[in-house]
Protein backbone atom coordinates (compact mmCIF):
# COMPACT_ATOMS: atom_id res chain seq x y z
CA UNK A 1 0.00 0.00 0.00
CA UNK A 2 1.41 3.73 -0.84
CA UNK A 3 1.96 5.88 1.89
CA UNK A 4 -1.29 8.23 1.07
CA UNK A 5 -4.53 8.26 -1.26
CA UNK A 6 -3.90 8.05 -4.85
CA UNK A 7 -5.02 11.62 -5.79
CA UNK A 8 -2.11 12.62 -3.40
CA UNK A 9 0.44 10.39 -4.28
CA UNK A 10 -0.19 11.94 -7.78
CA UNK A 11 -0.19 15.02 -6.45
CA UNK A 12 2.98 14.81 -5.06
CA UNK A 13 4.83 12.80 -7.99
CA UNK A 14 3.91 15.86 -10.15
CA UNK A 15 5.63 18.46 -7.37
CA UNK A 16 8.77 15.95 -7.43
CA UNK A 17 9.09 16.65 -11.35
CA UNK A 18 10.02 20.42 -10.58
CA UNK A 19 13.39 20.93 -10.26
CA UNK A 20 15.19 20.78 -6.26
CA UNK A 21 11.84 19.28 -5.02
CA UNK A 22 12.55 16.27 -3.22
CA UNK A 23 9.69 13.93 -2.12
CA UNK A 24 9.53 15.07 1.21
CA UNK A 25 9.18 18.87 0.01
CA UNK A 26 6.75 17.35 -2.92
CA UNK A 27 4.93 15.83 -0.04
CA UNK A 28 4.72 19.19 1.59
CA UNK A 29 3.90 21.33 -0.95
CA UNK A 30 1.10 18.80 -2.07
CA UNK A 31 -0.53 19.14 1.91
CA UNK A 32 -0.62 22.86 1.08
CA UNK A 33 -2.32 22.83 -1.85
CA UNK A 34 -4.71 20.19 -0.04
CA UNK A 35 -5.57 22.88 2.67
CA UNK A 36 -6.52 25.81 0.27
CA UNK A 37 -9.47 26.82 -0.93
CA UNK A 38 -10.91 26.84 -4.39
CA UNK A 39 -10.20 30.97 -5.09
CA UNK A 40 -6.86 29.99 -4.34
CA UNK A 41 -6.23 26.34 -6.32
CA UNK A 42 -7.79 28.12 -9.48
CA UNK A 43 -5.23 31.15 -8.94
CA UNK A 44 -2.70 28.71 -9.02
CA UNK A 45 -3.66 26.30 -12.00
CA UNK A 46 -4.93 29.68 -13.62
CA UNK A 47 -1.31 31.03 -13.73
CA UNK A 48 0.38 28.06 -14.98
CA UNK A 49 -2.31 27.98 -17.81
CA UNK A 50 -1.91 31.88 -18.83
CA UNK A 51 1.77 31.40 -18.50
CA UNK A 52 2.08 28.40 -20.79
CA UNK A 53 -0.53 30.18 -23.58
CA UNK A 54 0.99 33.71 -23.49
CA UNK A 55 4.48 33.59 -23.34
CA UNK A 56 6.36 33.49 -26.34
CA UNK A 57 9.82 35.02 -27.84
CA UNK A 58 10.64 38.44 -28.68
CA UNK A 59 11.21 38.22 -32.42
CA UNK A 60 14.27 40.65 -31.94
CA UNK A 61 16.31 39.66 -29.17
CA UNK A 62 14.60 36.42 -27.78
CA UNK A 63 13.77 37.18 -24.26
CA UNK A 64 10.37 35.48 -23.03
CA UNK A 65 7.38 38.42 -23.16
CA UNK A 66 4.13 39.05 -23.29
CA UNK A 67 4.35 40.50 -26.26
CA UNK A 68 6.22 41.02 -29.11
CA UNK A 69 8.84 43.06 -29.56
CA UNK A 70 9.11 42.71 -25.59
CA UNK A 71 9.13 45.65 -23.53
CA UNK A 72 13.26 46.19 -23.54
CA UNK A 73 13.28 46.23 -27.58
CA UNK A 74 10.04 48.45 -27.61
CA UNK A 75 11.13 51.15 -25.17
CA UNK A 76 12.39 54.19 -27.34
CA UNK A 77 15.25 54.98 -24.07
CA UNK A 78 17.14 51.81 -24.75
CA UNK A 79 19.99 51.85 -26.93
CA UNK A 80 19.80 49.98 -29.74
CA UNK A 81 23.49 49.96 -30.73
CA UNK A 82 24.88 48.01 -28.24
CA UNK A 83 23.63 44.47 -27.49
CA UNK A 84 24.38 42.54 -24.26
CA UNK A 85 24.45 38.85 -25.41
CA UNK A 86 23.57 36.51 -22.48
CA UNK A 87 22.51 32.62 -22.32
CA UNK A 88 19.23 32.64 -20.69
CA UNK A 89 16.06 34.89 -19.80
CA UNK A 90 17.19 34.94 -16.10
CA UNK A 91 20.32 36.95 -17.38
CA UNK A 92 18.95 39.61 -18.95
CA UNK A 93 16.37 39.70 -15.13
CA UNK A 94 19.79 39.82 -13.51
CA UNK A 95 21.38 42.43 -15.49
CA UNK A 96 18.43 44.41 -15.47
CA UNK A 97 18.47 44.54 -11.48
CA UNK A 98 21.84 46.78 -11.47
CA UNK A 99 19.42 49.40 -13.32
CA UNK A 100 23.19 50.25 -15.21
CA UNK A 101 22.76 49.12 -18.68
CA UNK A 102 20.74 50.81 -20.79
CA UNK A 103 21.24 48.86 -24.22
CA UNK A 104 19.17 45.60 -24.72
CA UNK A 105 19.91 42.27 -25.25
CA UNK A 106 20.18 39.12 -27.29
CA UNK A 107 19.01 35.62 -25.17
CA UNK A 108 21.02 32.20 -26.43
CA UNK A 109 18.89 30.19 -25.05
CA UNK A 110 22.03 28.39 -24.16
CA UNK A 111 25.32 27.52 -24.54
CA UNK A 112 27.63 25.75 -27.25
CA UNK A 113 28.67 22.47 -25.45
CA UNK A 114 30.19 19.72 -27.81
CA UNK A 115 29.66 17.39 -24.57
CA UNK A 116 25.92 17.63 -24.19
CA UNK A 117 25.82 17.94 -28.54
CA UNK A 118 25.17 21.43 -28.24
CA UNK A 119 26.34 22.94 -31.32
CA UNK A 120 26.25 26.78 -32.45
CA UNK A 121 23.65 25.98 -34.29
CA UNK A 122 21.36 24.98 -31.62
CA UNK A 123 21.58 28.38 -29.93
CA UNK A 124 20.12 31.52 -31.34
CA UNK A 125 23.66 32.68 -32.75
CA UNK A 126 22.15 32.93 -36.73
CA UNK A 127 19.90 35.19 -35.05
CA UNK A 128 22.17 37.51 -33.51
CA UNK A 129 24.19 37.33 -36.54
CA UNK A 130 21.08 38.52 -38.27
CA UNK A 131 20.74 41.99 -36.14
CA UNK A 132 24.24 42.83 -37.39
CA UNK A 133 23.51 43.36 -40.63
CA UNK A 134 22.01 46.67 -40.73
CA UNK A 135 25.24 48.37 -39.30
CA UNK A 136 23.75 50.07 -36.79
CA UNK A 137 25.56 48.18 -33.49
CA UNK A 138 28.39 49.68 -32.04
CA UNK A 139 29.39 47.01 -29.52
CA UNK A 140 28.81 43.69 -28.63
CA UNK A 141 28.78 43.10 -24.86
CA UNK A 142 29.31 39.09 -24.33
CA UNK A 143 27.81 38.23 -20.74
CA UNK A 144 27.54 34.75 -20.82
CA UNK A 145 28.32 32.59 -17.70
CA UNK A 146 31.91 32.56 -16.62
CA UNK A 147 32.31 28.67 -16.85
CA UNK A 148 33.83 26.38 -19.60
CA UNK A 149 30.48 26.21 -21.63
CA UNK A 150 30.14 30.13 -21.77
CA UNK A 151 33.79 30.30 -22.09
CA UNK A 152 33.28 28.29 -25.30
CA UNK A 153 30.61 30.32 -26.65
CA UNK A 154 32.17 33.73 -25.71
CA UNK A 155 35.01 32.66 -27.71
CA UNK A 156 33.53 31.67 -31.00
CA UNK A 157 30.93 34.65 -31.00
CA UNK A 158 34.14 37.24 -30.91
CA UNK A 159 35.50 34.96 -33.55
CA UNK A 160 32.58 36.00 -35.66
CA UNK A 161 31.96 38.70 -35.08
CA UNK A 162 34.86 40.87 -34.99
CA UNK A 163 35.55 40.54 -38.92
CA UNK A 164 32.29 42.48 -39.09
CA UNK A 165 34.16 45.03 -37.34
CA UNK A 166 31.88 45.27 -34.62
CA UNK A 167 33.73 46.25 -30.85
CA UNK A 168 33.20 42.66 -29.07
CA UNK A 169 34.21 42.88 -24.98
CA UNK A 170 33.30 40.04 -22.41
CA UNK A 171 31.94 41.48 -18.69
CA UNK A 172 34.75 41.66 -16.24
CA UNK A 173 35.69 38.04 -13.91
CA UNK A 174 37.02 38.98 -10.13
CA UNK A 175 36.42 38.58 -6.64
CA UNK A 176 32.68 39.35 -5.98
CA UNK A 177 32.18 42.54 -4.14
CA UNK A 178 31.76 41.02 -0.54
CA UNK A 179 33.61 38.40 -0.92
CA UNK A 180 36.72 36.93 0.71
CA UNK A 181 40.33 36.93 -0.79
CA UNK A 182 41.04 33.51 1.13
CA UNK A 183 38.13 31.70 0.01
CA UNK A 184 38.36 32.36 -3.60
CA UNK A 185 39.20 29.88 -6.11
CA UNK A 186 42.83 30.26 -7.88
CA UNK A 187 40.98 30.93 -11.49
CA UNK A 188 38.65 33.53 -10.14
CA UNK A 189 41.56 34.78 -8.43
CA UNK A 190 44.08 35.16 -11.27
CA UNK A 191 41.38 36.38 -13.86
CA UNK A 192 40.88 39.05 -10.95
CA UNK A 193 44.97 39.42 -11.28
CA UNK A 194 44.63 39.54 -15.00
CA UNK A 195 41.84 42.28 -15.18
CA UNK A 196 43.48 44.57 -12.47
CA UNK A 197 43.16 48.71 -13.09
CA UNK A 198 44.96 51.53 -12.14
CA UNK A 199 43.67 53.02 -9.18
CA UNK B 1 9.25 47.72 -15.07
CA UNK B 2 9.28 43.99 -13.48
CA UNK B 3 11.97 41.71 -13.75
CA UNK B 4 9.66 39.58 -16.00
CA UNK B 5 7.03 39.53 -18.23
CA UNK B 6 3.86 39.65 -16.80
CA UNK B 7 2.54 35.64 -16.71
CA UNK B 8 5.45 34.53 -15.31
CA UNK B 9 5.60 37.08 -12.38
CA UNK B 10 2.21 35.87 -11.88
CA UNK B 11 3.33 32.34 -12.21
CA UNK B 12 6.38 33.31 -9.79
CA UNK B 13 4.10 35.00 -7.23
CA UNK B 14 2.34 31.36 -7.69
CA UNK B 15 4.89 29.36 -6.46
CA UNK B 16 5.88 32.03 -3.95
CA UNK B 17 2.60 31.19 -1.89
CA UNK B 18 3.69 27.50 -1.24
CA UNK B 19 5.77 26.88 2.06
CA UNK B 20 8.98 27.07 2.14
CA UNK B 21 9.54 28.10 -1.54
CA UNK B 22 10.97 32.24 -1.95
CA UNK B 23 11.30 34.57 -4.78
CA UNK B 24 14.74 33.02 -6.73
CA UNK B 25 13.35 29.15 -6.06
CA UNK B 26 9.74 30.18 -7.14
CA UNK B 27 11.93 31.80 -10.26
CA UNK B 28 13.37 28.89 -11.21
CA UNK B 29 9.89 26.60 -10.77
CA UNK B 30 8.19 28.83 -12.86
CA UNK B 31 10.81 28.84 -15.64
CA UNK B 32 10.89 24.96 -15.63
CA UNK B 33 7.44 24.69 -15.98
CA UNK B 34 7.78 27.05 -18.83
CA UNK B 35 9.93 24.49 -20.72
CA UNK B 36 7.68 21.82 -20.43
CA UNK B 37 5.57 20.38 -22.95
CA UNK B 38 1.69 20.50 -23.38
CA UNK B 39 1.51 17.07 -22.24
CA UNK B 40 3.34 17.78 -18.70
CA UNK B 41 1.36 20.71 -18.67
CA UNK B 42 -1.77 18.93 -18.21
CA UNK B 43 -0.83 16.36 -16.32
CA UNK B 44 0.51 18.38 -13.27
CA UNK B 45 -2.76 20.89 -13.57
CA UNK B 46 -4.90 17.81 -13.90
CA UNK B 47 -3.14 16.36 -10.50
CA UNK B 48 -3.80 19.24 -8.64
CA UNK B 49 -7.05 19.47 -9.41
CA UNK B 50 -8.02 15.67 -9.12
CA UNK B 51 -6.44 15.68 -5.68
CA UNK B 52 -8.51 18.75 -5.22
CA UNK B 53 -11.85 16.95 -6.23
CA UNK B 54 -11.11 13.76 -5.00
CA UNK B 55 -9.52 14.23 -1.38
CA UNK B 56 -12.03 14.00 1.46
CA UNK B 57 -11.59 12.75 5.13
CA UNK B 58 -12.45 9.43 6.49
CA UNK B 59 -15.59 9.45 8.42
CA UNK B 60 -14.05 7.01 10.57
CA UNK B 61 -10.37 8.06 11.14
CA UNK B 62 -10.49 11.62 9.06
CA UNK B 63 -7.57 10.33 7.43
CA UNK B 64 -7.50 11.81 3.62
CA UNK B 65 -8.54 9.57 1.61
CA UNK B 66 -9.88 8.76 -2.07
CA UNK B 67 -12.65 6.24 -1.28
CA UNK B 68 -14.48 6.72 2.42
CA UNK B 69 -13.73 4.77 5.09
CA UNK B 70 -10.43 4.93 3.89
CA UNK B 71 -7.97 1.82 2.93
CA UNK B 72 -6.51 1.33 6.43
CA UNK B 73 -10.32 1.70 8.46
CA UNK B 74 -11.47 -0.90 5.23
CA UNK B 75 -8.74 -3.08 6.01
CA UNK B 76 -10.36 -6.42 7.64
CA UNK B 77 -6.88 -7.40 9.00
CA UNK B 78 -6.79 -4.23 11.32
CA UNK B 79 -7.40 -4.51 14.91
CA UNK B 80 -10.54 -2.06 15.73
CA UNK B 81 -9.76 -1.71 18.65
CA UNK B 82 -6.25 -0.10 19.34
CA UNK B 83 -6.23 3.34 17.95
CA UNK B 84 -3.27 5.41 17.75
CA UNK B 85 -4.25 9.45 17.93
CA UNK B 86 -2.05 11.77 15.50
CA UNK B 87 -2.12 15.51 15.19
CA UNK B 88 -1.46 15.21 11.18
CA UNK B 89 -2.38 12.77 7.89
CA UNK B 90 1.62 12.95 8.02
CA UNK B 91 2.17 10.91 11.47
CA UNK B 92 -0.13 8.31 9.92
CA UNK B 93 2.43 7.58 6.62
CA UNK B 94 5.49 8.25 9.39
CA UNK B 95 3.64 5.65 11.51
CA UNK B 96 2.27 3.15 8.52
CA UNK B 97 6.00 3.29 7.15
CA UNK B 98 6.95 1.38 10.27
CA UNK B 99 5.19 -1.32 9.48
CA UNK B 100 4.62 -2.22 13.39
CA UNK B 101 1.85 -0.68 13.73
CA UNK B 102 -2.01 -3.38 13.22
CA UNK B 103 -4.65 -0.97 14.95
CA UNK B 104 -6.40 1.87 13.51
CA UNK B 105 -5.73 5.63 13.32
CA UNK B 106 -7.75 8.91 15.09
CA UNK B 107 -6.33 12.04 13.30
CA UNK B 108 -7.12 15.47 15.34
CA UNK B 109 -5.86 17.73 12.57
CA UNK B 110 -3.77 20.04 15.00
CA UNK B 111 -3.16 20.27 18.71
CA UNK B 112 -4.58 22.13 21.38
CA UNK B 113 -2.62 25.20 21.85
CA UNK B 114 -3.91 28.19 23.49
CA UNK B 115 -1.58 30.63 22.29
CA UNK B 116 -2.57 30.18 18.97
CA UNK B 117 -6.44 30.49 20.06
CA UNK B 118 -6.81 25.99 19.05
CA UNK B 119 -9.04 24.44 21.45
CA UNK B 120 -10.15 21.27 22.05
CA UNK B 121 -13.53 22.08 20.07
CA UNK B 122 -11.08 23.15 17.04
CA UNK B 123 -9.96 19.87 16.83
CA UNK B 124 -11.28 16.43 16.08
CA UNK B 125 -11.95 15.09 19.94
CA UNK B 126 -15.40 14.89 19.89
CA UNK B 127 -15.16 13.03 16.65
CA UNK B 128 -12.72 10.35 18.79
CA UNK B 129 -14.71 10.14 21.44
CA UNK B 130 -17.75 9.59 19.46
CA UNK B 131 -15.62 6.39 18.22
CA UNK B 132 -15.45 5.07 21.91
CA UNK B 133 -18.71 4.97 22.73
CA UNK B 134 -18.98 1.44 21.27
CA UNK B 135 -17.16 -0.20 24.02
CA UNK B 136 -15.11 -2.03 21.73
CA UNK B 137 -11.63 0.06 22.40
CA UNK B 138 -8.97 -1.99 24.51
CA UNK B 139 -6.44 0.66 23.89
CA UNK B 140 -5.63 4.22 22.87
CA UNK B 141 -2.37 5.11 21.89
CA UNK B 142 -1.26 9.17 22.00
CA UNK B 143 1.49 9.67 18.95
CA UNK B 144 0.79 13.64 19.25
CA UNK B 145 4.30 15.46 18.60
CA UNK B 146 6.41 15.88 21.40
CA UNK B 147 6.27 19.55 22.02
CA UNK B 148 4.16 21.61 23.92
CA UNK B 149 1.45 21.57 21.92
CA UNK B 150 1.23 17.74 21.15
CA UNK B 151 2.15 17.13 25.17
CA UNK B 152 -1.23 19.28 26.91
CA UNK B 153 -3.37 17.66 23.52
CA UNK B 154 -1.88 14.64 25.30
CA UNK B 155 -2.71 15.16 28.26
CA UNK B 156 -6.09 16.36 28.21
CA UNK B 157 -7.29 13.44 26.43
CA UNK B 158 -6.10 11.02 28.97
CA UNK B 159 -7.57 12.72 31.37
CA UNK B 160 -10.83 12.68 29.32
CA UNK B 161 -10.46 8.83 28.20
CA UNK B 162 -9.19 7.72 31.19
CA UNK B 163 -12.19 8.07 33.31
CA UNK B 164 -14.26 5.73 30.27
CA UNK B 165 -12.07 2.83 31.61
CA UNK B 166 -9.70 2.43 28.98
CA UNK B 167 -6.07 2.39 28.79
CA UNK B 168 -4.57 4.88 27.40
CA UNK B 169 -0.56 5.28 26.28
CA UNK B 170 1.86 7.41 25.51
CA UNK B 171 4.93 6.96 22.82
CA UNK B 172 7.95 6.73 24.14
CA UNK B 173 10.56 9.55 24.08
CA UNK B 174 14.12 9.10 23.87
CA UNK B 175 17.05 9.10 22.25
CA UNK B 176 16.68 8.60 18.48
CA UNK B 177 18.40 5.65 16.74
CA UNK B 178 21.84 6.46 15.91
CA UNK B 179 21.37 9.68 17.96
CA UNK B 180 24.27 11.10 19.65
CA UNK B 181 24.24 11.67 23.81
CA UNK B 182 26.62 14.27 23.07
CA UNK B 183 24.22 16.30 20.96
CA UNK B 184 20.60 15.31 22.82
CA UNK B 185 18.85 18.20 24.81
CA UNK B 186 18.92 17.61 28.24
CA UNK B 187 14.99 16.98 27.85
CA UNK B 188 14.88 14.20 25.83
CA UNK B 189 17.50 13.21 27.76
CA UNK B 190 15.72 13.08 30.54
CA UNK B 191 13.01 11.55 29.16
CA UNK B 192 14.85 9.18 27.75
CA UNK B 193 16.46 8.51 31.32
CA UNK B 194 12.82 8.52 32.66
CA UNK B 195 11.29 5.38 30.29
CA UNK B 196 14.68 3.27 30.89
CA UNK B 197 13.62 -0.10 30.48
CA UNK B 198 15.29 -3.29 32.48
CA UNK B 199 17.87 -5.49 29.72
Amino acid sequence: MSEYAPSIEKLIESFEKLPSIGHKTAARLAFHILDWNEEETNQFVSSIIDAKKNIKYCSQCYNITDLDPCPICANEKRDKSIICVVEDVRDVAAMERTHEFKGVYHVLHGSISPMNGVGPDDIKIKELLARLMDNSIKEIIIATNPRVEGEATAMYLSKIIKPLGIPVTRIAHGIPVGGDLEYTDEITLTKALEGRREM
